[in-house]
């Protein structure tokens, strides 16, 4: 027996669980043939019932009977519904900007085409190490009128007692299940469970990794509260002092008395709703109240449509799910957003961006191994024959070429040799970057409320057309954000049409995550005079409630900009600085309009 | 488009990234059809280079070419040859007690037929994390005449300098990177690189979960030394003092001044050989300094030999493997370990046992559903077609009958549907275990020093002939012990034909990791009158050099047990206990003949 790749014989013996990676876009048409059906299907029906038992096994069914029979509708009679991970189907995924991972799945949407998940009002409550939602390779998906939460939250949440120097006391409520145990506190899914400590155990652990200070009252980020990123722990330095207080021995923290301190996971393995290479995928009247990792991720997709959707924590809690709300990477069609509400959040409402590879190697006139860079990029294969590319400068990010691949062969999660139909552009150096240039999405960001979430609200790094209006802002960054860098995120971004209008910021920047209202920024380090990253940007007819003289627009790099009919209004929400800042900060820009006048750009 | 099956369809999408699912054994016999070929290649033609450069991509190459000309061996120039992960192949595997995950391989050793390593004297150095050798669905392979180490070990070493009630000071050298910070002691790649903290940093941390002291004079594990296992956590609470010295702030620890605290890793991701559904498998003359896990891991394989071979430490560790030497799961035909020398492992010389699954549901007169149950068991399929299995009562651990395998159908790693070709037993319940009966390998262990490590010397688990003679066992544990339970390691044990003689049992017993020298244990709680799970073993001939009056031999529900001409010395080693135990501790056993006469058994 003699084989021509190892690999390839390998994968012959793949059985039983299923490694997906991604690949470009495919879109699947509702085929002509099949006959038209409306059929629905019942979940109670399959022994989907309410209460407390563990669903997972009977929704399989049901969702087996959906796709034998076409059905296009699975509906939940009204109820709280339980789902365990112990008989889930479990794939390997790779999600960009969360984890990757061999996955237990609820609801393993793969290949489904035309087919509406309608909750009825009902509560779907996840348990344990769990993804709820997985649409891969389907097309026409309709998630509505439910809500997603989790028995266990993956983060944690304590009232803060006490502070000093050396330390900080904190008090758990049940709903937060830990332990304390040779100088550790370590969240757990039970406190009463506890097998023999051996040389192999594990136990249910919820790790964290992160700290940060929501304020109690207000249910917002505490007032310039800082975070604490915890570099490869999963527990925290502690002692037990007994009632539910334990004594965090981490020096030179900060945080106000009766304050709650929201421990964070140290991973984003278990976002809400992933979804991959599909198109048309909308939700209607959803309400996520937790996910360990992003709301919703769609990737490499066409067509996502949120509307009449809340994020927002359940039972008191300060979080909501433990990063962004929404998050889209390289897909095309549209994106829209319209008439949600996105609080609590442990990071962005939303990004919308493009990923560069960079360039790790020339090995040829027209061949390059290409490396992803972020390790929460990994897996993300978006480089297939006939996809065009453009090539980036690393510390310019000017793009100075395209070509069209004919070849790519991946090394391993990380790396991948690209062959191109043409030689390269001479100038191609290792470090330059390259992303794939696609059919943009169009983006409508309209009716939103977005408020007491860490950092920014949204992230504008599409070059489709972009029209964000008649949204509400309260962010403890800024409201929006354009950026773009090749060194750092890898995020491909540089918005080529975007309107921003009707909406209202109020109180915005009352934490450390941003210098502007409105910050059009873009990682340039090198040409900054010809650069122009961000171009054609409108911002009208919007009201601007500021506690500080802070920066309203903050412009770097960016070619056409028009600032008209603002209105600034005054506040006392939170204490001023007593620095005023510019109201404008433009520089490297050109044709730039601010009420009407032509801003003349000294650093250009 | 519709899908019977949505995971099949998904399997089709797999691309580039290779998941290997453990299923019943497949012997590769060479093909008779091929040209007797005996082809040398040496990977100095492909580039690969002693000195200091990543020669895993030229090796793949090298590899390739001994694919495609059916090449018998492959040499490497006497040097020191280093391995980098960066460009190397990557598969999800599930390696029997030792961690899961999407590993990279150094040497990917998929379907080979027929090949020799031959190191000719080389030291191979692994970085970061990176899995050495894979050899899986390949026969007929040796490894030859070459060392084992990594550039940063996946354990870290302190020297104690003071200990009191609250904590405990230790020294590092710079062999063993780390950091401290907020109140956390992480172990690292490299002390001087460090990105930008965010939510989505990493870094390269070397998770520790386990501290053990160890004699420096001795080279050895502390006298009576005990386990402190850390559930749940990567790094420990500490300060640093400066001068590479830190402060663990863990009460309680015990520890001498000028002893080394030994830091385990809190993984075993990175078994040195992992031998997966492979055949005719031999080592001679490897020296494995260190992995990541066990040092060689064989499962489902046929015939393994390793004759000369060194586990040993190197640059004055007091740790070479951070697991079990070696440890033999679900294997056939022969294991041979001759004349080699296994110290200073985190963990046994060696164990050769089956797994157990546990029922978890009768789900029809000839189907249920089975769980494997040990973490690190997760994904070893041995359930398939045509394999006949034991049911074994969960408490008694009584085999109570047997059937054939029809149809198996994974859930997920942890469940599995099985059919089989008549009706279970009527006795079967929930609870009850079930494993593979197989060409059960003869088993022969001559001629190795086993001494220092953690632990045991020998676990004996295996029904084939078992033979264990001149060797000797310098062991703080039990020298022999012999297991098998179905309710926390589920591991399949029971021998039927053993022999123990000529082998010098110098000192053991000089930690915490056993009740006798030879201990004959299993984890019967039930029906312990009836119950004989390890049965026929003759000890003789054997030397026990002991520094106490401890128990020479346990022996617990055994059937057929002779002990003849064994000699025992006293030493002055270490201290003795003052309160001596009986020579002979016989509980629930038949047929045990010690020194001629029948043991009678009041415990019956």
């Amino acid at each position: 027996m003699k084989f021509e790749n190892c690999l390839s014989f390998a994968l012959l013996l793949c059985v039983g669980i299923v490694v997906i990676t991604l690949t470009a876009p495919r879109h699947l048409v509702a085929s002509e043939s099949l006959a038209p059906q409306t059929h629905t299907i019942n979940v109670a029906d399959f022994g989907v019932i309410p209460g407390g038992k563990d669903c997972t096994r009977e929704l399989k069914n049901a969702l087996a009977a959906c796709r034998a029979k076409g059905a296009k509708r699975l509906v939940f009679p009204k109820g709280q519904y339980h789902f365990l991970p112990d008989h889930a189907d479990e794939a390997y995924l790779f999600v960009s900007n969360n984890d990757e991972g061999l996955k237990r799945m609820a609801f393993p949407l793969f290949g489904f085409e035309d087919l509406t998940i309608d909750g009825q009002g009902s509560e779907f409550i996840f348990h344990g190490f769990l993804n709820p939602f997985v649409v891969q390779d389907a097309s026409k998906i309709t998630f509505e009128n439910f809500s997603v939460d989790f028995d266990r939250t993956f983060h944690s949440e304590g009232v803060i007692l006490a502070v000093d120097n050396e330390g900080m006391n904190v008090r758990f409520s049940e709903q937060f299940p830990y332990k304390v145990s040779k100088g550790l506190l370590t969240f757990v899914a039970h406190e009463n469970e506890n097998g023999p400590l051996t040389s192999v155990s594990k136990g249910d652990i919820y790790g964290s990794g992160h700290l940060l200070e929501f304020d109690t009252a207000k249910r917002e980020t505490a007032f310039m509260a800082k975070d604490y990123f915890f570099n490869g722990t999963l527990s925290y330095p502690a002692k037990d002092l007994g009632g539910r207080v334990v004594r965090l021995m981490i020096p030179k923290l900060a945080g106000k008395i009766g304050n709650t301190m929201v421990f964070g996971p140290n991973h984003r393995n278990y976002p809400g709703f992933i979804i991959t290479r599909s198109s048309d995928v909308s939700f209607e009247n959803i309400t996520l109240h937790h996910s360990g990792g992003m709301g919703i991720l769609g990737q490499l997709s066409h067509n996502i449509r949120v509307n009449n959707c809340k994020v927002t924590p359940s039972h008191g809690r300060m979080l909501s799910t433990t990063a962004d709300a929404t998050h889209f990477v390289n897909c095309t069609g549209y994106i829209r957003l319209t008439n949600n509400l996105f609080e609590n959040q442990k990071d962005d409402a939303t990004n919308i961006h493009g990923i560069y590879v960079q360039v790790a190697e020339i090995l040829a006139p027209n061949e390059i191994l290409v490396q992803l860079k972020h390790r929460q990029q990994h897996g993300f294969d978006f480089l297939s024959p006939k996809v065009e590319v453009e090539f980036v400068r690393g510390k310019s990010m000017i793009t100075f070429g395209t070509a069209t691949v004919t070849k790519a062969v991946r090394e391993n999660k990380e790396f991948t040799r690209v062959t191109f139909d043409k030689p390269l552009p001479k100038e191609l150096v290792v470090g330059d970057a390259l992303a794939a240039l696609r059919d943009y999405p169009e983006v409508t960001i309209a009716g939103n409320t977005i408020r007491n979430n860490r950092a920014r609200g949204m992230l504008l790094n599409c070059r489709g057309k972009t029209v964000v209006e008649n949204n509400y802002f309260h962010t403890p960054g800024a409201a929006i954000l354009f950026e773009g860098d090749s060194f750092f995120w890898f995020e491909q971004g540089g918005v080529r049409d975007c309107v921003i209008r009707n909406n209202v910021f109020e109180n915005c920047l009352f934490g450390v995550w941003g210098k502007a209202v409105i910050d059009v920024k873009a990682g340039i380090r090198e040409d900054k005079d010809k650069s122009r990253y961000n171009r054609n940007i409108l911002i009208e007819n919007n009201t601007f409630k500021a506690f500080d003289d802070y920066t309203l627009l903050l412009a770097y790099c960016v070619d056409g900009l028009t600032w008209r009919n603002n209105k600034v209004e005054k506040t006392t929400a939170y204490p001023a600085s007593g620095t005023p800042s510019k109201r404008f900060d433009i520089s490297y820009s050109d044709n730039v309009v601010i009420d009407g006048e032509v801003f003349k750009d000294a650093s250009n």
